[in-house]
């Protein structure tokens, strides 16, 4: 057993939605909580004072991108992920498992975590399309893959997955495991089912530090699989649960799968939903029993020119809470929204972040980041405000109307 | 006469070197003072609260690159430059007549204000290469010139120079001139002096506002023009003055070309010698009499992966007070400056930083800019300091010795 110690400190009367403190190695964090992606060891653009400044809680990072570049043992000389990308917070790791989706299924079917994602919106059905020869190779041994960056060879196994996770330090640590495609068949899913289990007994048995270990709960859209997954999972002595893996087809198919889930998983052990972060999706999640998030897409839009604003400003689902900073952009005299309170938009405008952004100077992407960070990470101090207040499902009604 | 008041309130007995305080519309400096250069309005990569904690005291922004992108009038609709980019305090615009000689003689002659800038080290003398066709032509009406972005045509002249520089708001604006290259002749270089004071007059003619008016010393090399154009300027009512243009074919050059002007250019009045701030021209330059400088050295560097290190930490005239985070960096366990104060030595190794550079993280160029333009700003802090205290030939020895 790792670090970790959750208490449940208030529940919604009308839903599985709850606020939790979770205490891990490098401080505690509460819950429902937004985990800030930096990818590398670095939240892209950001400085972590800043993130410190906005209130974010705890950051994840890649083993797959780190032992790469620049390497585990390099992370560990330096004191390890904390010490070295000067975040004294609570941090998780992966395990590598998604990168193997992403240079694998992802690739050779042409699509994400949920069919939508890759294709154009609205064509969730549509026949898969083999795009480059995958990158990935499942072998019951592990995963052997190429380097996206020069082609070298590595095979990740349980058990590096781990050694290189416990050199690099985070609190919470995954074991590894496939990440199998919406497309893929039940024949393969249960398959695959089987090989994340065997791995994550040998990521179990290969634990050795302090760090929290995280259980993953794959099996697809598939309800016989998740169950047995979680039933598997519930049954391990794992100080954590993520949920993994293809999510389905629709909103509606990952709703049905973190509903079965989260009846199993036990109660008084977090949650972590991998990879989703969409308002939307966050609602849907904290109320069906998520309590952790992660997302690369606050960072990733904001160096696109696409920022968030507050249903104050007129952010909806219609629009996702989104403008286009390279669009047209009305109220150019304002900042980007004028109810947030971020440290970008208490001193810019959108017309000096849109100069800024089209001229391609750097600190554009720094204050968008900045500004989309904030908005994620006050969202999530409002849900857990309105779970203790008993106000949820009115948060929930005006941020999803329109 | 614009806002502008020049008190010197120290000189080293040994030298012209001089402290003062410089009070304008934003806000007072002490002097001698490094300008940091916001070229288009952001110090690349660096925030602005960054700048005020490191002790940054004045910026620049560049007239010609702001009137391309996003205009003079979208600045001021913005309230102008100190609104627009949130800096409150001091700050410095050029005219644009240094660009116009970056797009012609620059380019037509292949070299920088000292010929030695542009082809390799030592080889001063070599004949110029043409390069490409120059994008500047000047006419005795102004500038006419084709935008590096889409071609586009422009004339700017002093009128306009000056009104695009009342648009921008700067503290401190420059008349427009033209900079003539290290490798005109006596007699281009003369009559483009004339045409600097014809075009002096019209921009003082045409500046209405508070902004206190900065005149530019021209004359290239040429000890007579030199001291022709200074005397010029001391009869001007001008607020300040800036040495510009060509600076000869050596240090020794320079070295003359400041000692000719600031024996006549009135004492109690600031001199910025323009686009000058390597460590030993700052020495020279200050022990001359020059009170202020800009260079984009500093961050141009720092994204490069090249950083500045003390005299404490081995930095010295030979290695140029730099050493190459790409290339191989002993000590890898330390930051990049163990005697720097700044917010990246304080937080982050060098192996860290050579990361973030070696991956393209965004982050990266913020931490370096900012050791960089710390190193500056706390060399002259130094110099100032040394210059009250009677020792400033004593910290010129310790930063110039090796």
């Amino acid at each position: 057993m790792g670090i970790l110690k959750f208490t449940v400190t208030a529940k919604d009367p009308g839903s599985l939605a709850r606020t939790g403190l979770l205490e891990v190695k490098h401080g505690s964090l509460e819950t429902p909580a937004f985990i800030v992606v930096g990818t590398r060891a670095s939240v892209k653009a950001v400085d972590p004072r800043e993130l410190k400044a906005m209130g974010v809680q705890i950051t994840l990072a890649n083993t797959y991108h780190l032992m790469l570049r620049p390497g585990a043992e390099a992370v560990a000389e330096q004191g390890g992920l904390h010490s070295f990308m000067g975040w004294d917070g609570p941090m998780v790791t992966d395990s590598g498992g998604f990168q193997a989706f992403s240079l694998g299924f992802a690739i050779e079917h042409g699509v994400g975590k949920m069919v939508k994602m890759f294709p154009a919106e609205g064509k969730h059905d549509r026949a898969p399309v083999p795009q480059r020869p995958k990158l990935a190779k499942i072998t019951d041994e592990g995963i052997l893959f190429h380097s996206h960056l020069d082609a070298s060879k590595h095979m990740l196994t349980p058990e590096r997955s781990i050694d290189i996770q416990e050199k690099l330090g985070a609190d919470i640590i995954l074991v590894l495991d496939e990440c199998t495609s919406p497309l893929s068949t039940y024949e393969y899913t249960r398959d695959s089912l089987e090989l994340s289990h065997r791995w994550a007994e040998r990521s179990f048995a290969a634990h050795k530090t302090d760090q929290a270990l995280a259980g993953i709960v794959q099996g697809g859209a598939y309800e016989d699989l998740r169950i047995h997954a979680a039933k598997w999972n519930a049954a391990m002595p794992f100080d954590s649960y993520a949920i993994g893996g293809s999510l389905g087809k629709s909103k509606d198919d990952m709703w049905r799968i973190l509903e079965w889930t989260n009846a199993i998983l036990p109660e008084n052990k977090p949650r972590h939903l991998l990879g989703i972060g969409g308002v939307d999706d966050v609602f849907g999640a904290v109320e069906r029993g998520i309590d952790m998030f992660d997302c690369i897409s606050p960072t990733r839009l904001a160096r696109m020119g696409i920022v968030h604003i507050r249903p104050e400003s007129g952010g909806n689902a219609a629009n996702k809470w989104r403008i286009h900073l390279n669009g047209s952009v009305k109220a150019e005299k304002g900042p980007i929204d004028p109810a947030c309170g971020c440290s970008t938009c208490t001193r810019f405008s959108r017309a000096y972040l849109r100069h800024l952004l089209s001229t391609g100077e750097l600190l554009g992407f720094a204050l968008t980041s900045t500004h989309n960070l904030y908005f994620i990470t006050k969202l999530f101090e409002e849900i857990r405000q309105a779970i203790k207040a008993g106000t949820y499902q009115d948060l929930k009604a005006k941020w999803l109307a329109g």
